[in-house]
């Protein structure tokens, strides 16, 4: 089907925010921007209700500011989080947030009266990134999401790269230590079970546990179950030395992943998003560094290696750049 | 550029031998094949005269028997091991070969008076299978050759992945062991200091060395540096139990960088081509469920590991098809 318009709805489903924007068909930021807490627990209907009440008010916002006619909206690009079935449009089952088996796509689609399309988030935030942030123009992305999980999205030759059965990207269970710690998968050695958010907190955990000082201990006044990787950051930047140990060792289990990437795929530019990229520097000087130390030295050369340039749209332009690559033009 | 004729000469340069073959532009077995000792170390200029006498027999003997001129000959298409300058043409340095900044494509194109393409060994293999061999007709295949060194060759939404600087596809210097085994490229924990074929030689050294008993002893007459993968695959058929346990600990240990790919690029097909794979059953059984144990189920029925179905052509066929698909049209 090919469509046309001067916008795109982007809708970005988060285990947190629900973000909807208007995304020019040509690029640029969003118009119309809204955002709203998730509340998954409500369950989806609620969640799609949401939306399209997000979505109308954003679209009329947008007419009424650009001099446009209903006509202009080519149709609704969606990111939710996987695993999905891409074909039908549906969320088969998402641990983050509960809902399983849900025609997502036709039901946000329907209730708008535009065409629809759906992919999984972290192809959206790479997407875009891609399109209008850290890597534009580039043939070659891998976009990395560091939050809850750990997820990639692969561009190669200038194109997403979804895989036989749509789960490409699922970095976070890649393993880097054969016989290492147990992950939330059954898996051992997987790179999310130590550099995921949760999983930061709980490295941190255990070495305080064990008699570690750290300024941890008053910041969740004695309470370790409130401990997060937010919380492991404010301790860095109160100059924490235990809290910069656990960010260091993260960075290198980090970095042993990503040149993984890095001899594998061989991209332009590796750009990593989400909440732990919050530590800057002190995450990404050591992560480069092991990544220099163990993949090959003209592939690494060949690497940029950079937070997102997008980190509250990312989701929400990549989700309508997917609509615009599927149905209206390569872009 | 655009070329058309019935036949591209293929060329495969390895470290064992050099293989030399008409492939009909629209497919099927090699024509006039010639195969010989590859002697690296008489020199690159020495290989290419030999490769030279080969191909101009081969062209003979093909236009002869099928009735043809020297203008259905469409080029020639070169497989080398890398690290290569794709767009000069010109092998950068070959641990292997012992050659460094030889321009292997020109040498050959122009002593045959024919346009040449050159591509690196594991692309072409892979090439080859997926044309001709165990991966007809899919979309997304990994090609693992597993040999002296580990590499891969990765095929992605229909296309050949090389990466920003041609590199992509160092699948033996992945990190599966964050603090493991050290490497020859200087890091620790990569697949390639456990799976290949000397790798799995010194692992089979190491545990005799330390007084395990083995039919392996005898077979070497003592002399452990006698010890390759080759003979632990015969003490194996010998029923040799130490023999056993070190391919149960290889196909493990490929098991998990193999995980790796299938959880990172999801392909629908993986085949495993080079010398180990005569272990067969032996090394595919634990293999593909060490795979099964690691990596996501939707992904892991979504693909099937296989020998490759070329063992003595797939470069050559591969090569010749990397010209097509970038000189004539793509297949």
């Amino acid at each position: 089907m090919t469509v046309s318009g001067r916008w795109v709805v982007g809708v970005d489903i988060g285990g947190t925010n629900l973000v909807v924007g208007m995304i020019p068909v040509g690029g640029g930021p969003p118009v119309g921007l809204r955002s709203r807490a998730t509340e998954a627990e409500l369950g989806p209907d609620v969640a799609v209700d949401q939306i399209v009440r997000m979505a109308r008010e954003s679209i009329d916002e947008t007419l009424a500011q650009e001099d446009g006619h209903a006509r202009d909206i080519a149709g609704v690009g969606i990111g939710c989080p996987g695993p999905l079935d891409l074909d039908a449009g549906v969320v088969l089952a998402t641990p983050n947030l509960g809902w399983t088996n849900y025609p997502i796509r036709d039901r946000i689609a329907d209730a708008l009266q535009l065409p629809g399309t759906v992919d999984n988030d972290a192809n959206c935030a790479t997407f875009g990134e891609w399109w209008q942030g850290a890597g534009r123009g580039v043939e070659h992305l891998v976009g990395v999401t560091l939050g809850t999980g750990i997820g990639a999205g692969l561009i190669l030759n200038g194109e997403l790269v979804r895989g036989a059965s749509g789960s490409a990207g699922e970095f976070g269970h890649t393993t880097i230590d054969f016989s290492g710690r147990r992950c939330a998968c059954g898996n051992y050695g997987c790179l999310e079970a130590y550099a995921s958010g949760p999983n930061i907190a709980a490295r941190a955990r255990e070495g305080l546990e064990v008699g570690y000082e750290s300024v941890l201990l008053d910041l969740v006044e004695g309470d370790l179950d409130l401990l997060s990787a937010a919380i492991v950051y404010e301790a860095l930047v109160l100059g924490d030395e235990y809290a910069h140990e656990v960010m260091l060792e993260t960075a290198k289990l980090l970095g042993a992943g990503i040149a993984n990437i890095v001899n594998t795929l061989n991209p332009e530019v590796i750009v990593i998003v989400g909440g732990v990229t919050r530590a800057g520097d002190h995450l990404f000087g050591p992560l480069r560094a092991e990544v220099k130390r163990r993949a090959f030295k003209s592939a690494v050369e060949a690497c940029r290696i950079v937070p997102g340039e997008l980190p509250e749209t990312a989701g929400v332009i990549g989700a309508a750049g997917v609509f615009i690559s599927e149905m209206i033009d390569p872009l």
